[in-house]
Order: C-alpha cells, then structure tokens, then sequence
C-alpha cells in the first residue's frame, strides 16, 4: 500500500474552511489533553502485544475469550501503570478518579485493545462506584486498595434471570445468622438466578451482589454484598457458587457475561456495603434516609458513563461513513455518465451521513456538560443540598436514553449509508452497531427511563400550576400555560426560532399528558394505572423535553467555546444549524400539531435543511478529522486516515481462515459426495 | 421440562375470539397447502440429522462453514427428493417452479435448517430464474438439467469489489476472440474483482458471471456468461481463477459470500447466455430490445423474494416476542405492587409488539398478491403486452424497499422489547436482526429502488397533466391536481379516512416534488441534476406511495378472504385498523402539512390507536400462534409454543463449551499473573 492519502480524501482536506489541528485541539479540550491522549494512544494502541492474534471475528466463542483474557492481563498491566498509579498520586477528588479511569478504560482499552469489550470493564465502570458510593470508610480502605492493585477483579451483580428493571422483584436473599455473624445468600428459584454482569462468567472472583436482606425474619429491600466467587489462588467456584458464562450474544462476546446462583453461601457481616444502612453484631437493622439518592447518585454516574461511550460511538461511526462516501465512487449524477461522483456528491447520501456528524458534536459537548453539572450537584449534595437531584435525575435519565437511541440509529443509518461493505466486518461498522444497541437495554430500559423522566415532567407541570418555582430547564413549560396565547409570532424558519417551537410543542403535550392523567384520577383510577394508560404519550414528552434540553442547552455551550478558533466556530455553528434543522423536520409531525404551519412553510424548512446539507458537505471530512479518532479506534478499512479502502479490504480477505487452502475438508467429506450421487 | 404450556400463555389461548386452527388453515391457504406444509416440516424441520451439532454462535467461522456444507449436502439431497423431484414431474408453469423451490428452500431449509443462512440458496434463488430468462432453449436444455441434479451448484456474480449498483460502472470483461470460438474473462483493476456472492468461497463450482462483453473491438453492455470456477472432481480451482471468501459479516456468516478474480480465463462462445443477445461465431454481435426487459423482469422475481422474506422475519419475530410478552411478568401497574403483571400489559409494550402483528399479517397477503400481480403480467409479455411493466417495476422496488426496513425496524423494535434476553443468541432475536439487515442492501440498495419508484411517479404524474391515462394504483393523483380543493370533507377519523388522508397526502407531494423539478429543468438544469437536488424529496415519495398502495391494495383484499372464517376476519379487521392507524400516526408530519388537523384531533387519532391496541391484545398471543411457526423455525429460548422461557435459556447455557471446565486455561496463562503481580 502506498504512502500518500487517497486522492479524492486529500482534495476534501485541502478544501476545509478551518485548520484541522485547531479543531483537535478544541475536540480534546486544549493542548494539555490531546498531549495526555497521544501518549494513551502511544501506550495502548501502538503497542503491537495489545492486538488480536488472529481478528476476533474470525474465532470461536471459547477461543475469543481466552484471547480476551490474554488482552485483559497485558493491558490492564498498563493501565494500572499508566493511568491507575498516577491518578491515584493525584490524591485528588474520587468521582473525578473514577470517571477518568472508566472514560479512558472505555476508549483505549475497552474500543481500542478490546475492540469493543474487555471483560474487567465492570471493575472500573460499576464495581468502584459502588464501592466509593456505599462502603464506609473502612471498607472503601481494605476493598478498593484490593481493587486498585488488580489482587481482586470484580463485578457488579444485580439482574437476574427473571427479573430486571423492577428492583422490588429480585429475589435473591442475603439472610443473616447472628450466631456466626454472617449472611447466607441463597437462589430460591430458578428465575432468581443471576444474569448477565459482565466478567462474572469465568473473569472476576469477587462481585458486590445486590440481594434482599432478611434479619431478625424480617425483609429490608435490596442491599449490596461483597461476595467472594472463586478461590484467589486456583479461581475454582467456591462452594455454594454455581456460576459460568451465558454464551454468545449480538455482540460484545468478549464480555464474559454471567449467570450465578447462591447455594448457602456464607460471608462475613462486615461483608455488606455499610455506608448507608446497617446490620449491627445483633442483627438489628439500621439505615439513613439518604439511602436511596446515594443508590441514585452512583446509577447517574454510570449513566453518565453509557451517554460518554454513545457520544463516542457515534463520533466512529460517522468518521468512517464520511471518509469512505469521499472515496466511494458511484451512480453518474450530470450529463457525463462516464464519470461516477463521490458518493457524498448524493443529496441523498448527505442526508444520510451529514447530520450525524452535527449529532457527534452535539453529543460530546452535552456529555462534557453533563458531567460538570454532575460534579456540581454531587458537590452541593456533600453540603446536603439535594435541590438539583431530581432534576438531574431526570436529565440524565432522558440523556442516556436518547443518546443510546440516536447513536445506534445514527451508526444503522451510516452503517447501510456504506452499502454492501457496511455489511462485512472488515467495515467494523457491524460491530458498531451490534456491541453498543446493548446499551439501550442496560443501566436502565431506555423506555424505562423515559417514564422516569416524564414523571417528573408531570410532578413540575403540577408545581407550576400550583405556583410554585420549577426548574429552571423547564422555564419552557410557561408557553403552554394559557391555551389561548398565539404562538411563536416571530416565525422567520431560524434556528432560534426552531428550538422555540420545539419547546412550545413539548410544553402543550405535557400539559395534555397531565391533563388526562388529571382526568383519570378525578374518575378514580389510581395515579399508576393512569401512567400505562398514557405510557405511549409519557414517553413522547420525556423524549421531546430531552431534545429540547439538548438544543437549548447546546446554544448556551456554543457561546462560551472559548477554546476554538473563529474558523472552527463558524464550522461549529453550521453542524449546529444543521442539527436543529433535521431535529424539527423528524419532530415536525408533533410540531404542526400546535403550530400551524402550510405545506409551503415546511416545505421551504425542508430547503433550509438540504442547504445546510450542502453548505457542510465542503467540511464534512475535514471535521470527521478533527474528531481525532486512531485508526485502531476506528478498526476499520472503510474508515481509516489515509482512503486506502480496496487495498485493505483485499489485505483482511487474505487473512481469513477459510480462505489457507484452496479447497477445505468439506468438500470430500459431503459437498462431492452430493454432486456425485447422480440424483 | 413439564409437558404442560405455561399458564400465563395457556390463558392467553384460552380467551382468544377465534379458532386458531382456523386460522392457520387460512394462513396456509387451505387444507391441501397445511398439509403439504406440515409434511416438508417433518422431512426437513423434524430431522435430527438436519441440525448444527453444536449452536452456530459458539463455532468458529472456518468451523461454521464446514457445518454448514455438511448441512447443505444432507438437506439438499432432501430437498431434490422431496421438493424438486416432484415438482419438475408437474410439468407446469416453470416460474411457478422457481417460485416454489425458492420459498420452500428459504423458509425450511434456509431458515430452519441452516438458521439463516446456506450457502448454496443462490443456486435455487438467483441462478435458476437467470437461466430461464436468459438461455436460449438449448442452453436451458443444457444447464438447468446439470443444476437440477445438483451436479453443478452455481451463483450469481455480478458486483464487484468496487461496484454495485451502477451495473455501467462494472469492470470485468469478457472478450471475444473469434479464432478460438472462445471467450476471455479478465479483470483489470483490483476494484473489478467480483466481491459477494452467496455461495461463491468455496460452495459453488459454477457461475453466471456479468461482464462487459467487447467483440470486434466495441463494448456491447453487460451480458451473463456461464463460467466453470472449479473442477467437478477436484473442486480445485480453475487455472486464472482468482476466488476465496470475503470473511465474517454481521449475519449470515454461512453463507460463504466470496470474491472471484479471472486471468484471462477462456470460456466456450455457447457459454454466453444468448437467449436475448448473441453473439456470432465470427464475432457480430445482435440483440433483441427485449433485452433490457427480460433482465429486468428476472430481477423482479428476485426482489419478490426478498419481499417474501420480510414477511417471514417479521412473522417469526412477532411470534417471539408475543409470546415472550405474555410469559415474561415485570413492574407493578396497580395498586397491588406485589404483584407483577405479563409485560404485554404495559401499554408502552403493545406499542411495541401488537403494530408487528399487525403488520406481518398486512406484509403476507400483500406480498402473495404481489407474486399473483407478477405471474399475471409475465402472462401479459408472454404475448407482447408490456402494459403493466413499469407499473408492477415500480411497485416491486418500493416494496422491497419498504417491506425489508420496516421488516428489520419490526425486529429491532421486538428485539428490544424483550430487554436483556433480546440481546442474547438463545433468543434467536440478534440473528433475526443481524442476517436479515442485509435484505435492505441486497438486490437492489433501498435509496436507489426508492428513487426508482420516484422516477416512476414523476414520469406518471407529467402523464396526468398532459391527460394521458395513468396507471390505475396511481388514480388517487388526481385528488391533488387541482389544488384549491378542499381536502377531504367527511373526516371521521376511521380507517377509510385515515388512507384517503394518506393518499391525498402523498398526491400533494408529488406534485410539488414534480414542479420543483420542472422549475430546475427551466432554469437550465439536466432532468438528472434535479433529480439528484430533490433526491431526499424523491424518496419521501416513493416512500409514501408504497405505504398507500399497501394500504388501498389491503382493502380489497380483505374483503376477498374467502377461506376464512367471521371470526378471523373479524380479527383479520383488527389487525387492519391496527395497521392502517400506526402508518397514519407514522406519517402524521406529512399529513398535517395538508390538511388542517388540530392538535385535538391528533389526540383523537392517538386515543384510536390506543384503543386498537388494547383490543388487539386479547388476541395478540392466538394470532401469533395462528401464523404457524414450528419451533425450529423460532429457534428462540423466548418465543417456543411452550413458553418455557427459563428453563429453555439454562438448558441452553448448559451446552456453554465455556462452561465444560470451572476453570479454563486463560486463568493459568494470563490472569493469575496479573492478579498476583503486587502491583
């Protein structure tokens, strides 16, 4: 393969109206961090030991996960040296520790070495949180020195084979023996088994396992357990442990996903998670009222996490779209049929792939936003200020659902935007998709999710009405008080005036929405049965209301980019437009709704959108640039820096296993004996 | 596993309005076609011999294929018996034929033998129809005698590594040289290798292969050529040709896809299939105008295929997710929080699955009374009448484009509405998604048929306007012609409305589309630029007309069911209005850009599609029950006629080869240092 760039991938660079290095620069947060990321690329994705042997696609299911075991060992070696040793002499804030460990566990290692999973992810990404957020203080001194020091693995351990979402409905049992001061943990059922964590299966050997505690014969709800699940020396179950792996799923087979039941196993007292509540040498139970929000707390942490990792996704994705519909050539356009186009010279092919880039950029700066917001809120919380919970809550709920929504749509979208080769692995595109859909089900259903946020949207639709003050992202909702006010009288089809009728929108349906819940309760159905009866229209509003979060949040973070050129402003204002012009034409049916708008007006809001369209085309490959994402991150022939998409392709087809011999086993075996038997 | 079905499923059947045994005889299309129906079930679906020896998803992608040859030699060898044998010795119709051998062998051997997937169905769905519409009676005589006995298994080669869809761009040549009689196959460029083919790796030793023929130094167009890729005794490859697999895709990894390179690579003159174009021994080339027809002809047979197995994945994935909504409990709805309810009574949960059924049942009859359309006017050609051609072209691209995203939308959206078990392969939910997404690349990309249908009805509508008859599915144009008309008088908001809406809509759009493109054209644009300008424009169309030709084609032919009973075609309606309300609501954004609907009214709608839901329920689990899926045809832990969900998933895991050993060898190698290293 040669060494210079794809000629049609070079002419869409030397066309860039910004410098491509400033807008790294600003994408990884100053020069600071993208010296940082240089050296974790260097560290993990240069390394020639942290690749597969033979690609992981090509593997059996067994044989994949000894390999991941084998990336899992040498690359948590580094980590520990590279990223663990450092933060911690840091001696810094905790939260602040943990989102740096799990953000960059999650691109270098988990994306990049792993290509899309390693098996100790959960170690950093739910097990430490859990510990930080629910283990005393001397607990958090003996188990996470353990866990910093890699001498324990673990997992986090609540879902089981029957139950899911409704927590109430675990039925796995911690019952305490006061007499040896311990807990026996039991499976009851067979649906009380534990399913899915990732690394249960054959990698951890220890879990903090979330089961009903039972003293003194009485219940108190769900509470964590540090569990020992094989022996520290030869990894063998321990006994009472039934565990092992769940097999192959759509994607992520490197997960090691488990299942685990508990056959009277014993641990000691001091064994529960005490931060919050506690079991006293006696038995007798005790608990603070801020049990609950801690668990709440921690969750958001990890949702916050799932937001990260789709913003990255996406940011994928569309780089490896964009670069290959730049080389891709296809489908004559003008009069000359001789000369095939680029295929992003397609209107329809920019429709496709365009708006997706503007999303990645949305995306990344709302996930930066939300996790300061975070880090505030958990601030005011130590003060024991909890005015911000709930409405956090509620964003990040709403957050987490329509980022893993929008982002794996948007990778389907750009996956068939490459045709027959986003099929084929080598594209990795199928990987995109089929490891990260995963997250819309995990950490919270996302229409579960929904209904958490639209039920606060409820309860702040009623404290407006009784006059009492709201948050100040639901300002919005004021719009939609007086049924009678005439609509949005300054409607020029700008992109302020487009956010604007979103939220007019969103604030009519909630009202809507909670006047028909109101109704129901006036009737005498319970506020529960209310909420499914209009599940389908609480969803919607939870869904609208995070839209209009996001754009409106984004214009207020647009402004203050300081770190940007004006050139890479202006480049940033355009994929902006361009998201807010393909988010009100997907919304426009509920917008019409409440705005009425002719056929000609949204007709010429559709001609704003394909102006946009062609208006960012010029810098489409040049901002796919700036996303700065490694070739090993994005794994992929379709996609990498320099264009060279035949020759790639050609070079993995030579790797495959099938292909060694020019006639394999089979053939003898049972294809010859067919076309012989003269049928 | 007890014998007896679980209750919660028992109960479901118990209160069903109809006979399901009604129904599946219905479904089947009456007694004799049940029966023959239950008889290729047991000859290839009650087998034991006829299945993986271990789960697919655990295997190798080297062992996978030689599973999956060892599969096609056994159910092939039945398949001629049982299938071909007997229906050659009818002696009828040979499309009629083609058309059996293609859907028997997709659904029992395809999808329930090789589990989406087997490497030699290219032979029955692509080779065979291109024989027959493009050999001359000699060469027929010749050919499909060998593919009949299965001498011969051959594929269809046509794009190339970099070209699809532009069958001009396409670079492998096929010259002729008059001394030798002979032809010489080469490619020239490593873009025009031949890149994926089902079958072509290592299955295959025969293909129809399009190339460039050139004769006498001038290039005459893509012709099919019969070519020999491997010896019949050895199966080694031929001298100069170049072939191998491409590798893992994200489905259908034993469908041995391939590439095939040719070195000047000879061929016999007779050996171009001649039946439209010839060319003579001294090199002069003749041609039929048929030509371009038949080909296009032979390509719709395909597409109906492919239309065929959309309603299939859609049916079996409904069925899953049904009955894994009746037996999976979650999430209190009442006031009673002890207790769980069947999820399938969360209202946001109908949403999800009951519109699928509804839809399966809409995308069955349409696509049979699609084939019905097709054998009609292949009649129509037979004796020169080309009347209905671009009518029924048009129709089956939007089809195939509208059936095959809606169909995999279908499945994701069951997928995830089955939670974390969705994810899982012992769902068979992944494989349903991840096999059958190619349908939206293959035989045709969607954008590009999309945009076929479009040019159709652009062409269509300048028709109307110069007063020329138009086709009779496109009468409903005429509603927008003039358009001071007011829009539908008699609004009730029933299904009648509903379509009449949708079809008023639709006209409207076309006619702006068209004017816009007129505009272009005056100002000077080529017809080709504009039509790249309103591309998006263009597809929304074809979008639109598809959805309304459905709908107004199901009215008629619901009144039509003469096999089935009152009760059946009283659910048959509920389904229907099910059906016709979601595309209504899907589409309200377009709907409201022409008639003045409030938001009440919209609410109103939303209310009847709500209210559609909670009727269809009570019969959603008998419906499912009633397209008649065997087991094996599910292949799902979730959705089997027993509804032992749990017990299903463990036994599964059970065959884990992770989980033969407590401890596998990775720990010894890899993790024990790492967790003993002190770091």
């Amino acid at each position: 393969m040669e060494n210079h760039v794809n000629p049609d991938l070079q002419k869409e660079r030397d066309t860039a109206t910004f410098n491509v290095d400033d807008f790294k620069m600003w994408w990884a947060g100053g020069r600071k961090k993208l010296a940082e990321k240089r050296h974790l690329e260097e560290v993990f994705l240069n390394d020639p030991e942290l690749t597969y042997e033979t690609p992981p696609s090509y593997l059996s299911y067994k044989a994949l996960h000894e390999e991941n075991i084998r990336l899992v060992s040498k690359a948590t070696k580094k980590f520990h040296s590279e990223v663990m040793v450092k933060e911690v002499a840091k001696n810094g804030d905790e939260w602040e520790m943990l989102r740096k460990f799990r953000n960059i566990h999650a691109m270098f290692l988990v994306m990049g070495v792993g290509q899309n999973g390693l098996s100790d992810h959960v170690h950093f990404g739910l097990y430490l949180p859990t510990l930080l957020s629910q283990g005393t203080d001397e607990q958090k001194q003996k188990w996470l020195t353990k866990a910093l020091n890699m001498e324990m693995i673990a997992t986090y351990v609540q879902t089981e084979l029957g139950h899911g979402t409704y927590l109430k409905g675990l039925e796995t049992t911690a019952e305490y023996d006061p007499k040896n001061e311990e807990f026996i943990l039991n499976s009851p059922t067979l649906s009380s088994y534990k399913w899915w964590p990732g690394g249960l299966g054959h990698t951890v050997n220890y879990a903090v396992v979330m089961a009903t505690l039972i003293t003194k014969g009485k219940s108190y709800g769900l509470q964590p357990f540090i569990v020992q699940l094989r022996d520290e020396d030869t990894h063998m179950p321990l006994p009472g442990i039934i565990i092992g792996d769940i097999g192959p799923k759509m994607g992520l087979n490197n997960l090691n996903n488990g299942f685990l039941g508990f056959d009277n196993v014993r641990i000691p007292r001091l064994q529960m998670l005490m931060k919050n509540s506690q079991v006293q040498a006696c038995g007798k139970f005790k608990s603070t009222p801020m049990s609950a929000l801690s668990f709440g707390a921690s969750m958001m942490f990890v949702r916050l996490g799932v937001v990260n990792d789709a913003a990255q996704t996406l940011m994928v994705a569309s780089t490896i779209a964009t670069r290959y519909s730049a080389v891709r050539r296809q489908s004559p356009i003008g009069d000359d049929t001789s000369i095939e186009p680029q295929i992003m010279d397609h209107l329809t092919q920019q429709a496709k792939v365009l708006p997706q880039i503007g999303k990645t950029i949305v995306f990344k700066l709302i996930s930066d936003n939300t996790w300061n917001l975070y880090t505030e809120v958990m601030k005011e919380i130590k003060v024991g200020d909890f005015t911000h919970l709930p409405e956090l809550h509620a964003i990040t709920c709403g957050l987490k659902a329509i980022f893993t929504t929008d982002a794996v749509k948007g990778v389907e979208i750009l996956r068939l935007a490459c045709g027959g080769h986003g099929y084929a692995d080598y594209s990795n595109m199928p990987a995109l998709y089929c490891n990260n859909v995963s997250m819309c089900t995990y950490d919270g259903e996302n229409t579960v999710l929904l209904l958490q946020t639209a039920k606060y949207l409820y309860r702040e639709w009623s404290k407006l009405l009784q006059g009492k003050p709201i948050a100040s992202t639901l300002q919005y909702f004021r719009s939609a008080l007086d049924v009678t006010t005439e609509p949005l009288q300054d409607w020029q089809g700008c992109v302020k005036a487009l956010i604007d009728a979103l939220e007019y929108t969103t604030a009519h349906k909630v009202r809507m929405v909670y006047e028909k819940i109101e109704k129901e309760k006036i009737k005498g159905t319970s506020q529960e049965k209310a909420f499914n009866k209009y599940g389908i229209q609480l969803v919607k509003i939870a869904e609208l209301h995070t839209r209009v979060y996001i754009a409106r949040t984004m214009v207020g973070l647009l402004k203050n980019q300081r770190k940007a050129t004006s050139a890479v402003k202006s480049v940033l204002k355009d994929a902006f437009d361009l998201f807010v012009r393909y988010e009100f034409l997907n919304n426009i049916g509920d917008v019409l709704q409440f705005i009425p708008l002719t056929g000609q007006d949204v007709d010429a809001y559709q001609g704003c959108f394909e102006r946009s369209l062609l208006k960012f085309r010029t810098n489409a490959v040049a901002v796919v640039d700036g996303f700065d994402a490694h070739d090993r991150i994005l794994s992929s022939a379709l996609g990498s820096y320099d264009g060279h998409v035949y020759e790639r392709i050609f070079e993995m087809v030579k790797k495959n296993p099938l292909n060694q011999k020019p006639v394999n086993e089979s053939f003898d075996l049972y294809l010859k004996p067919l076309m012989k038997s003269s049928l």
